[in-house]
């Protein structure tokens, strides 16, 4: 349920409210120079829409919506509930978050309210619901956007009653609590559940948030804070539903974010939208997977990317610049992905506080002759010219990546093996390797139906929960693959060890046995043999003995030299892969090329690891097949088959040359009887 | 208003009422032997000239000056109220400070008292009042040492209310404070005065005192607290001149110490006294920086060396020792600087706590044949040798470097564009660039008068106020040159971004404009390059558009590669300079070197990288020239003029040979018809 | 009064309450495979012995002991203290801690208990009293184990009251305790007891522990703190006693522990025992250094070596797997300082919570065909066919350390010189040259009686109290070589200053004068030339004046070149030395060697510098010779005497080839008229 749009949503965050009348009229001349047609409004509004608890004032908003409406622009309409006024939180101060370390904050930032606080939520809730039965039929209203970037937590005394609330819906006796969290461990058991204290640098804590005597409550915890957060929107969206029954209705994540489960998310947004900020100097393959992760929060359909910068970010220590034509080519990637919007933090570059250096498509000169502008600009016209053809299109991938928040958090918090081994760092090498040797590939939840896959990647998947497998199983047993590594399968929904040989349940589909692991810092490289070559390993090594797999490739040294670092292990018409420790990204690639080759999946263009390339397939079935070039560097292809660019319009036939440009861009539209663009031949 | 003395004042820290009778009685016998005349007294006495509120005993202090002036010392004499008594803490817990972490202290450590808590203001008035009233007449009494190193921050609730009244006398109105702040952001709009909270980590902060959502409230509460501490010495400062009209009064300062700043102080004190404890690995110039900036305070008028230790300090975590002949080295600097005294921390080393490792004339064993007490002496004797010559000596700069508290802060709590960029050392580097070619340099507020200078240099001036743009072209229009970077000019005096083009107020003098700007981290060199050489540029790269200027020097590398990283203006008679990037020594002495010699001010030893000079006009007009060796070598120089040597009465005519001793100092006093010993020919 | 037990006891913690029936008979088959006869019992039980302050339930304790006794086996009991349950941490909230920070904490982790609060004082004595009554006769009962691992700290305000009364005790009298914290300095003179604060980050204490404004303060926290601990192990221990008069009582210690002077706890308990968790990338000396500091803790008695682990560790950032062999080394390196047991932690590994994947006898799969089970059964094995001949057995060292945890306290509070120099290092860099030339070391208190020993060294002694000065003297005197370092002898027992030259009372003995001291950053390297040879020097460099001394070697560089850095000075028949810098290892290594040669006391194999000897005397006068070798290779050895390998049987005539396994370990009794296995030739 994206938005309906004739063509790709163009525009961004816009803040009218902080300028006199004769900046809005400057305003709609630049939007239009830019081909921007959409603006996010009233994201941190509230102080205005309520300057007082018994005042509501929606005159700006008015004249907001309303010029927007005269100008032929949309409007996606924040509750602006992200930040709250300053006399709200002084009249109730309890509406101020309890941080980790105990201390109750005063007014303050933003994301500033705690999520438990009747106070809080009723006002919200209100807000949200007479801006919905004044806008709901306004002709600019394309979008609702409930509060911002829904993230941290609150440790507050109405946070922890909430928690044992929590607590007591998910397991339903003490005795049930006691044996999850193991509490016979440490004098723990509980007997009321009064005792039982939100886990924090006070209580069950110690050097952060990932150090905890009980992983158990932890878990829980951040379980109970994404839906205690959730619950803040649901509330918002359920006030909005009051009056208006149709707009979509979402919110803006933020990709691989950790403190917030996603996935429970998922269900109650009818469209997905998130903000991307990847570092700079991060490989293009980083911004890639936290598109596919939030493609695949609603089972592939398309998101708006409701927030990138044109230039530069401001909160970083080093804020980097956006070099000419890395703007374009960032937005053509979230097209490729299934972006169906491309929105702008921020329009107008704001002139005071901590972000009147972050990067805007109107600088404080107003000018429209900048380099950025310019780039804005010229890619509004390319996405005018594009039209509708994308919107809508979804991505036919065979490789499915199970992306578990659960596992993350598990993982990050386990006291052993290794505090160096991050969750996402593992993950990405997965899937870069994936989509450098030119495959699609959807990152979806465990819980996620594995049916249309022919792989599917399980790298460092601590936790194992439901049936997952069983299905895993059956996938392999059907001809499928499953691909699991070191730390996978350790534990279960409670992050309980599993009381048999490791990996647990997915022993038998991976046919080995593991008693036993080395963990060694990071200087320490233990060399892997494979037949082809010898790729580095670190960290964490396991101890595999083989109970049916062969090896793929073996340690090279130390007292476990010459047994398996990698194996694979027939299974039914499939195979399980497992990889033993934390392989360098030859070594993955090596890998994971091997298993993609198993099934057809190494893509036509992945001996040029400079160029991405994804494919979407329209509602009407056209299959369209992006080509990035992240090179500063052109780069010279072999057409695979007939297309025509849609950009350029130019048309190249199966073997002759086709050249991007450095940073350059093509969408190639098959010519009929090519064959599918996106499958090697 | 400097205190009278027939010779620079000597001596320093003295505490006898931690020693018993015998010691004092030792003390006198080896300040005659070191020729210590001036003892610095009762600065941690509280708890003891006040052992209980109701009871005053002064009986410590009697002895200590009635001795004194039986010995024939002069005394500076302290207040005492930078440590609180334990039972004034403990009587009144709200005199403790409260942390930037919202934490209310208890009774420790010094300079623990909270500037708003009326308990203290009175307390300390009255105790200073009664001092006065005791010892205006003594004989001993040379001037008033009020507290000690004002600094810190409180965060308490009189101090937000205090806040809030500083904040009302700025700003008038809530909607004024609202504009200033910029609060339209973020949903800060404040409605009531009592909606404002001193930004700290519970508050607008986070990641300490540098990161905050509000620049215009840091900034503003910085202010506040500069002058909320100033009120504790204002108030000290009239209880003394109701009993003493005369005697002058200082409290000693830290050279460049962020927190307060000290321009705001600078009215309030009779003379400017302060402790230099530069880290003994930094080059001569950062003390010289910070001698300028002292001497700067109060236009040009000499200061007081307050402390500096004999040998090494305590509270590092390293302590390096000062190597034979650098004591001596050190105090010629101060005094070359516009010293016109030399005072220790300490004369006797404490037996207990903290400061017991801290350096002292005379240590535990209370020798006089150390290696450090014979340096303390022999000084002693060259002082005394000396005589008032230099006395109320001043310096006939040229060249001014504008020094802003509040630029200081704005840059360094400024999101974007890189937190890597450091005031003082972008400082330090323009100039030990001016220092080193032998310039005499004030270093001065923004507010100074610049008519008597020729070149005023404004590194990351980021806040450009008042009329300075208007004085620097009327500088520049009558012949002179200002030298701009990177990052001045950017925001108002409330951090608001100019609405114009970068660098806002500086761009009609500067004729250049910038539209984007990039950062990368450390690891990341620009060159750039000159006509005569290469250099080197890190952290920031402004791209520069000429709108009049010439480059100077282009970038070399990225897409900007061959756009201006240094530009001239031709403004008037003068010139507008502008460095774009963070270059590095070479090319900042390289630009600098150039607009000295445009104006004649390149010293006569330039090119002798060791020997610093600067030159002290004495009352009667005459040009003293100081030459400090600061190499373990000696140097070789052929003398510019002739002269002769005050340390040791030799005399040189101009083109002779001249040897400075390794760590060797000359002070050359001209002879009739030489010319002026500080100016190159 | 080590528990009798007829060969060494084996096994470790046992956890049954977290497992069913049908565990609890595997885990005694399991022992019995491993020959595990010693079970720890009851670390944790607390929330199950008592699940509410009125009931006492000791069912699970009760088939614990049954069953160990039915099959054999003899039980460690615990009273099971150290962690509090949730109903009391909910019922007296002030059982909780108040951190560093001021903070009070809730209910979680473990050693959460403040030791001044009498609800827990009251609530465990109990507890230790009803179980001392219901198992004093238990015929599995071996041994009580109080609580566990006593350490950290409380600040709250029933500990500030307590510290109040144990300075009252200490001192007598307000002037004299000001007296000895020199509270003169920063105005500090308390006129009332309750003034006095804890010392903490809310009051004298800035970045931490180790940064205090008064040094005499925090020292006499740390013992407060050690005697307010100690005295919840002594009430608990009378509760026990009460109703068991015989059974030896301990607690589990933890080595080289910075926080609790265990000099202050020897003697309350009954035998020492404690926990082995050596980083596992140290060099085996470190937990030598350890073993012979609780061996000296009860004048050389054996211990019982409580916890290791038998494979990984988990609460580190990075837990490397002992590889084979490590396991069985570090066991016979234990036995071979001084222990009479030999215990895991754990038997069975937890299933949940934060330490289930530290290393366990019998993992989560539960079985006995693992490398670390094989591993453990077969030291099992052999320790049973050791049997007795151990046990009782002490070291006949020569040489002593004398280790104080007041100067390591005073040492690494101290402002100045050098935070940079850290106690242990330099201890264990002077313990490791004594041990790898071959001698055996006594590592003790400076009350210990020095009669019994050759040479004495005082490494970084920072304090020196009582008449240890004049027992060093005596100690030369009659011959003896005292060895001391820079920074030793530098203050009293309230850490002030001696009024003296430096080093204070050992300055007639060492022969030397120090006036002062220079500290560099860890780059710095310091050339010391011997004549041998060039050693390096870093981080504190005093400038010693001999008197009486003679130089031994020489600073290389900087103004003091060619002055002494290591120096000799006879005295009566002995010699006094001092090492007045951080000497590396080759420097130290000769330095030691010179000395232990001076007495005869280099060992056979001090060539061989992998391999570590040990000396043990049973009861019965036989002298056991432990060879271990640390590499990883074998070693060759020509054996020194004719002697039996106990754990082989084997014999070797004097001159005879003696081949050590790689990780391989020799216990050589020696043949009657062979002499001495542990003394040179």
């Amino acid at each position: 349920m994206t938005p309906n749009s004739p063509k790709i949503p163009y525009g961004g965050d816009y803040n009218p409210e902080q300028w006199p009348q004769e900046v809005w009229d400057e305003d709609h001349r630049l939007f239009a120079r830019a081909g921007i047609d959409t603006l996010t409004v009233g994201v941190f509004s509230w102080s205005l829409t309520q300057p007082a608890e018994d005042i509501h004032d929606f005159g700006v908003l008015d004249r907001t919506l309303d010029r927007a409406a005269a100008e032929g622009r949309r409007v996606c309409l924040a509750t602006g509930t992200a930040a709250v006024p300053p006399w709200l939180a002084r009249t109730y101060p309890e509406v101020n978050r309890t941080d980790f370390e105990g201390r109750r904050h005063r007014h303050g930032q933003r994301h500033n309210f705690c999520p438990s606080s009747p106070a809080y939520r009723r006002l919200a809730t209100v807000l949200a619901g007479r801006l919905a039965e004044r806008y709901a039929q306004h002709p600019a209203l394309l979008a609702w956007h409930i509060n911002n970037e829904y993230g941290g937590a609150c440790y507050c005394e109405l946070c922890a009653e909430a928690f044992r609330g929590w607590l007591r819906a998910r397991h339903g006796t003490l005795d049930a609590l006691n044996d999850a969290w193991w509490t016979t461990f440490w004098s723990h058991r509980y007997t009321d559940w009064d005792q039982i204290e939100p886990p924090s640098a006070l209580t069950e804590h110690w050097r952060g948030p990932d150090h905890t005597a009980f992983q158990g409550i932890t878990l829980d915890h951040r379980r109970f804070m994404t839906d205690a957060l959730l619950g803040c929107f649901t509330a918002e969206k359920e006030a909005v539903r009051a009056h208006d029954p149709d707009t979509p209705v979402t919110t803006n994540l933020m990709g691989a974010y950790r403190p917030l489960d996603y996935h429970r998310w998922a269900p109650h947004l009818d469209f997905v939208s998130w903000d991307n900020y990847p570092p700079l100097d991060a490989p293009p393959t980083r911004p890639a997977l936290a598109h596919d992760l939030m493609r695949g929060l609603k089972d592939g359909a398309p998101f708006w990317l409701m927030e990138q910068t044109p230039s530069a970010t401001a909160c970083r220590d080093v804020n980097p610049l956006r070099r000419p034509g890395e703007l374009r080519l960032a937005t053509f990637q979230a097209i490729a992905h299934g972006a169906d919007a491309a929105l702008y933090f921020q329009l107008r570059a704001s002139r005071g506080a901590c972000e009147k250096y972050h990067g805007a498509v109107i600088g404080h000169a107003g000018r429209d002759d900048t380099r950025v502008f310019r780039e804005v600009a010229a890619l509004g016209a390319e996405l005018s010219d594009l039209g509708a053809i994308t919107l809508g299109a979804r991505t036919p991938a065979r490789t499915a990546l199970l992306f578990d928040w659960d596992s993350w958090w598990a993982l990050e918090i386990s006291d052993g093996p290794s505090r160096l081994v991050r969750y996402t760092d593992v993950v990405h090498r997965y899937y870069r390797a994936a989509r450098e040797a030119g495959a699609d590939v959807d990152v979806v939840p465990v819980t996620a139906d594995l049916t249309p896959y022919d792989i599917v990647l399980a790298p460092v998947l601590h936790l194992v929960k439901g049936d997952l497998a069983e299905r895993l199983e059956a996938l392999a047993r059907r001809g499928g693959t499953v691909l699991a590594t070191f730390l996978t399968a350790r534990s279960d929904v409670h992050d309980r060890a599993f009381l048999t040989d490791v990996p647990g349940p997915l022993a038998p589909l991976l046919g080995i046995r593991v008693d036993e692991w080395d963990a060694r810092p990071q200087d320490v490289v233990q060399p892997v043999r494979f037949a082809e070559s010898t790729a580095e390993a670190r960290l964490v090594f396991e101890i595999v003995q083989p109970r049916g797999a062969e090896p793929v490739a073996t340690y090279g040294a130390d007292f476990y030299a010459g047994t398996p670092a990698v194996t694979r292990h027939r299974f039914g018409a499939g195979e399980g892969w497992y990889v033993a420790t934390d392989l360098d990204r030859s070594g993955v690639d090596l890998v994971v090329r091997r298993v993609l080759a198993r099934h057809g999946l190494i893509g036509p263009y992945a001996a040029h690891p400079a160029v991405e390339t994804a494919t979407r397939v329209t509602p009407d079935g056209t299959s369209l097949l992006f080509l990035l070039n992240h090179a500063p560097e052109p780069v010279r292809l072999t057409a695979h088959a007939a297309a025509t660019d849609l950009l350029t319009g130019k048309r190249a036939e199966r073997g002759e040359p086709l050249v991007l440009d450095p940073l350059g861009v093509a969408v190639l539209r098959p010519r009929p009887g090519s064959g599918d663009p996106g499958v090697s031949e």
